[in-house]
């Protein structure tokens, strides 16, 4: 065993992976139906008007706004109505003096209108129209280009893309559009003691918990998780031979073996593979984190311990993604809430404990690295910083909500 | 032509809505990689304890604690190494008086040892182990059960199935799971005017941006889309017979053709296949929403307006799928900030209205509901309830980002 001989800080570390991200350069053509949530490529721009002509906003009267400008109660405007003008139809005649179109909400405005009067602000006999208040020019229409002018930007570049934006995109006929890639993240799970779910447990042997817990963290944080078929078995070449099997893929994760044991090869095996960018973070859960580069991959050890390893999943690997599939850092919901009891901390390290929220309170789910409830039970997470050995009951604390 | 007669408040729109929503009943089984997200329907306890056997949490030696009891710096404990007990393993021999076992993280604990002394805190010569200071009972010592005892709850029923639950499903050998089946959303796109995006545009005519707006907003609250292959006439017995086709829906939502025009053929459509809970709400964008029941299904009529109708999506149809595929409301994020300029609301309705943060302040993106840059624009909405004509430049706003 070769104990680690000095620990980097948390923000250290952090620092140290975000800087060696490279955000995706790999692109790919999806269909709009398919595109939510990706990040476009390339600003896209109109190449017509939005709308393309002037459009009614209500369902009512296309007429000429003067018209209107001494109507009242007692002497209306008194307006034929010549035809009906429904939506997706070109109006067959232009609207001259003394004249109106009834039209639908969306369809095009006849050549002469220049304002809508709704419905409800009209009332009709035969072909009689009577307005009874002045309207306003351009009251009612959206005129060409309202929503989005010919060359204007539509959706800009490195955007992610909401619905909103698939409907930007979709007003111009944008029926498919270049995407960034999502980062491909390894998840390879290693250890003797573990095993398969299908398999009956034998004694000292564990539950393969890793693969579980990163595929569903890394793609929420926007990655396509590949599983690695096998749980390597502690040894250097088997290891070395798995990570290398995954060489189309952008971050290979190993969970386990990234500590100081006699059987913890996963140091040495990233050592011989790149170039070791750091091995031992002063952070609690999480101590035994290493990261690797090999001018192609960044290589990640997580503990195997099941909470270690989520833990790092959320606060380290999961901003290494986001910056990689260039998406916005998630906003992180957060609420202040007291402390239903005190909390004791290593002051050595920073500490991130996993907490649940019942009564107003914050209740501490933390049981140990090794107890994957201290997750599944929590809420979210309170930091506890370096230098700090414990917090009181009662003290306001941010919890980071999952 | 025929005007709305009453609009019932937003609240109580949203108030019958969720009223008519039935949380889902179907179920399916699903493998565990792929469980992320979904919903448990029955709690599943744990079979054995986990761990099922006392683990070191730390790489060092297993040894009786009471043994270390004087152990001072000039007078150490010293105790023959008799194996090493690696992970996965069973340990060969108990540890005795004067013995000790090497241990690595997560191994199982030899009989006899009732505590684990980590490696940085020995010293070693050959077989001998010198201990310098006294150690607890227990140090070190994950205890059987110490994560979940046999018959505990491992995840409750219900529960939305977070990366960490997946864990502690994987720690007890779930390899596949019972889960609520995802509600199913057709989305009908409606209008003589509304063209597919792989068509030249006439005049008059424009793009079907609800499909796109819609499915990306269904997806993301937690149903499965179903896009209508066409796009519907404004004709009543194509309405109908598209609604039919998909019968297989808890939801069908139709885009266009739910306000007072002569060709806005949902209301009747809808009252003939079933009962209408309510037609037109005092908000805007989105006045002419229309909702009804068929007893199997809801049949949401939504206004063709693309702003109108994701705003809809958002605040009411999302909503709504949560219910029913019975997951946790989001946490709706929201910060307050100063208002940029001066904003007008019609104040007989409630107002959802798009905005943007920039500098630190809420700058209007609303262009009026046919505009989708009015959202693709924006970073949330803020609320003017009704009986509110105006908020003053400068006044603190609470903006729901998206």
């Amino acid at each position: 065993m070769r104990p680690f001989q000095i620990l980097i800080d948390f923000a250290e570390a952090k620092a140290i992976a975000m800087a060696a991200v490279s955000p995706m350069e790999r692109t790919e053509s999806v269909v709009l139906e398919e595109a939510a949530g990706r990040v476009l490529v390339a600003e896209v721009t109109a190449p017509h008007d939005v709308p393309s002509f002037a459009q009614a906003r209500m369902d009512g009267y296309a007429l000429i706004a003067a018209e209107t400008a001494s109507a009242e109660a007692g002497t209306p405007a008194v307006l034929t109505c010549q035809e009906t003008v429904h939506a997706g139809c070109r109006p067959s005649r232009p609207v001259g003096p003394g004249h109106c179109s009834q039209i639908a909400t969306g369809a095009m405005i006849p050549q002469g209108a220049d304002a809508v009067v709704k419905v409800e602000d009209t009332e009709r006999e035969g072909e009689k129209v009577f307005v009874r208040r002045p309207f306003q020019l351009g009251q009612n229409i959206s005129p060409a280009g309202h929503d989005l002018k010919a060359g204007e930007v539509v959706v800009a570049a490195e955007s992610l893309l909401t619905p909103a934006r698939l409907g930007a995109l979709a007003t111009v006929g944008c029926l498919t559009v270049t995407v960034y890639a999502k980062p491909r993240v390894a998840i390879i799970p290693t250890g003797d003691e573990v095993i398969p779910l299908d398999l009956k447990l034998k004694p000292g042997q564990v539950y393969n918990t890793n693969t579980y817990t990163l595929a569903g963290a890394i793609t929420q944080f926007g990655a396509q998780p590949i599983i690695h078929p096998e749980i390597v078995a502690d040894d250097r070449s088997c290891l070395k031979a798995a990570i290398e099997s995954h060489d189309e893929c952008d971050v290979v994760v190993v969970s386990g073996g990234s500590s100081v044991g006699e059987r913890d090869f996963v140091p040495d095996v990233f050592s011989e593979m790149g170039q070791v960018l750091f091995h031992g973070v002063a952070v609690k859960p999480g101590k035994p984190t290493i990261l690797a580069s090999n001018g192609n991959q960044l290589l990640l050890g997580m503990p195997g311990f099941p909470t270690s390893c989520l833990s790092n999943a959320y606060v380290l690997l999961g901003p290494m993604i986001q910056k990689m599939a260039r998406l916005p850092a998630r906003e992180q919901a957060a609420v202040r809430l007291p402390l239903a009891s005190r909390v004791v901390s290593e002051p050595e390290r920073h500490q991130f404990y996993s907490v649940r929220i019942a009564d107003g309170q914050v209740c501490p789910t933390f049981k140990g690295s090794g107890a994957i409830t201290s997750m599944s039970e929590a809420d979210g997470y309170i930091e506890i910083p370096a230098g700090v050995d414990h917090v009181e009951k009662g003290e306001l604390v941010d919890v980071n909500l999952f």
